[in-house]
């Protein structure tokens, strides 16, 4: 029997035909982005839209607020949906909030997107003084609440202060080492090595900018990099966060970059997936890229979801 | 003649009395704040308050747009009001509020107040890598608008970096020399050459945490301070912005402190006004003890206004 199989981020146009090709694919759970750089408000109406996908494609997903929910899933042949933001943003100031949007279902929250947060620096700010005084309360906050914190975008001296900070385990859910492609968003081996010491957990990224040779990446040198991972962090604190953002308008890449906080336009684009993973469709292959390369099945089942089950029903609140 | 008579920020528990005080110290303009940590929504309700004291005290006060409204207060025998946030918090990451808030008025924004915000770091972070990326934007966008950029409770680098950013002079309008009284909420004299040097605007603070002694400040050393900062600064760049927070109870400087930033509680008190500027009925006196110290007429009228509104008028827009 397969391992469980879980994508720690995907921000997909999400429709009936991609839920097919998840459930084809075989994923027990998804962690959606709901917001970027959404206030509450539009945080509320991300969250309606995602009630109406749970009525008009319940046969296929529901939503989840826990890692038993993955269990329940897989039992009801269904994907587990679980939510949360890229961006502080719709928290604001609002201490607050936190519990507010754990109420209604937020599981994952990053720090900071990019740019310097009311929590901390962005890798794409020229310097980085680590965790705010307000970034330290909500870290505090939503290890009370069981959120999940994730240092994806963030800059190394913030990703290195939440995790000495948290008291639970935190996450980089979808970035690769720097020393296979070498960009600020990726993480350095300092966070690497720190996440594996604190019991964290690193998902690797299929998006082409994090990736070694980009859309041109091999799934073999992808699984070799995996391999070389393990003897920094150790296989148990692997996993994937392949950050696919299938069916999406260039206009969607271009909010994520823009936002509202510059008028200027960036014009971005998105890239080309690499071949062997254009859809959820293409987990199995990953797999056996992952065989081919020397893993063993327990490791393989780690790395595609296990892991992350082990780590979301430990940090994640069971309400 | 007396010269027009500007206090550059107030933030009083604003009745008819207060009015009646502004009108019999002969003040012409005073910069309100409505914004600490209150979101757009919470501003919206806060500006129609102060419609609601318009239509009721229309004839002690009215509503400013431009330098050019004090004239007319003046002629008019009334007190012209300006808008203002001493925190971003109100635009959140979206750099078009400002035209929002621009056209409803506002004509002032702190770019951080006490801690890290979007724009830079506020006095209170331990440390301080100065504007944010999306800061230059937004000293960009106040710009072009005829916003005044204020600096009163950022970081000594946050306030240098705005100071040379800033296509338009910038001001700290409530803050003290720190050599006067060494607290990282004044200024240091890096600042205070810098606002001269490029034609910024110093306001003095008579918040008793801001004087040396505290409630204890004799007006004789306050106004000995201000000749000495003339020989740093040049008189024509010194103002006053008195930070009067009269009639408010200690849960408005809890507010201030603690917003909803944190759930832990300062039990912050306001301190006791010195007993030479109690209300805005105390300006005369405060006239009479810089005259009492060695300045010339022309000085006075400058540092208790005139300076102020050769800067609104070059700065602000005139719409």
């Amino acid at each position: 029997m397969t391992g469980f199989r879980i994508d720690a981020l995907q921000y997909c146009n999400w429709s009936r035909d991609i839920f097919e090709d998840i459930r084809a694919g075989g994923l027990d759970a998804v962690h959606a982005t709901i917001a970027y750089h959404e206030d509450f408000a539009e945080v509320v109406h991300r969250l309606k839209d995602w009630d109406t996908r749970f009525r008009d494609h319940g046969d296929l997903i529901m939503p989840a607020l826990s890692g038993r929910d993955v269990r329940k899933a897989r039992a009801l042949g269904k994907t587990a949906v679980f939510f949360g933001f890229q961006n502080p943003a719709p928290i604001g100031s609002d201490l607050g909030m936190l519990a507010i949007c754990q109420r209604l279902g937020i599981r994952f929250m990053q720090l900071t997107y990019n740019l310097q947060s009311l929590c901390g620096a962005g890798w794409q700010e020229p310097e980085d003084t680590g965790l705010t005084r307000f970034g330290r309360e909500v870290i505090a906050e939503m290890n009370r609440l069981g959120m999940i914190i994730d240092l994806s975008h963030a800059g190394e001296r913030t990703t290195l202060d939440a995790i000495e900070t948290s008291g639970r385990p935190v996450a980089v859910t979808h970035a690769n080492p720097r020393t296979w492609r070498d960009t600020n968003r990726n993480v350095p081996e300092s966070v690497i090595r720190a996440l594996a010491e604190s019991g964290g957990m690193l998902g690797f990224s299929l998006y082409p900018h994090h990736l070694a040779d980009g859309s041109d990446c091999r799934l073999q040198a992808f699984c070799e990099m995996v391999a070389r991972t393990t003897e920094v962090a150790g296989v148990e604190r692997l996993g994937i966060g392949s950050d696919l953002c299938q069916g999406q308008p260039d206009e969607v890449v271009q909010w994520m970059r823009d936002g509202r906080w510059t008028f200027a336009r960036s014009g971005a684009a998105f890239p080309q997936q690499p071949v062997w993973f254009r859809s959820n469709r293409d987990w199995d292959g990953i797999a056996a890229g992952l065989y081919a390369v020397g893993f063993s099945k327990s490791d393989v089942d780690g790395i595609l979801g296990e892991n992350w089950l082990t780590f979301w029903e430990s940090g994640m609140s069971t309400r």
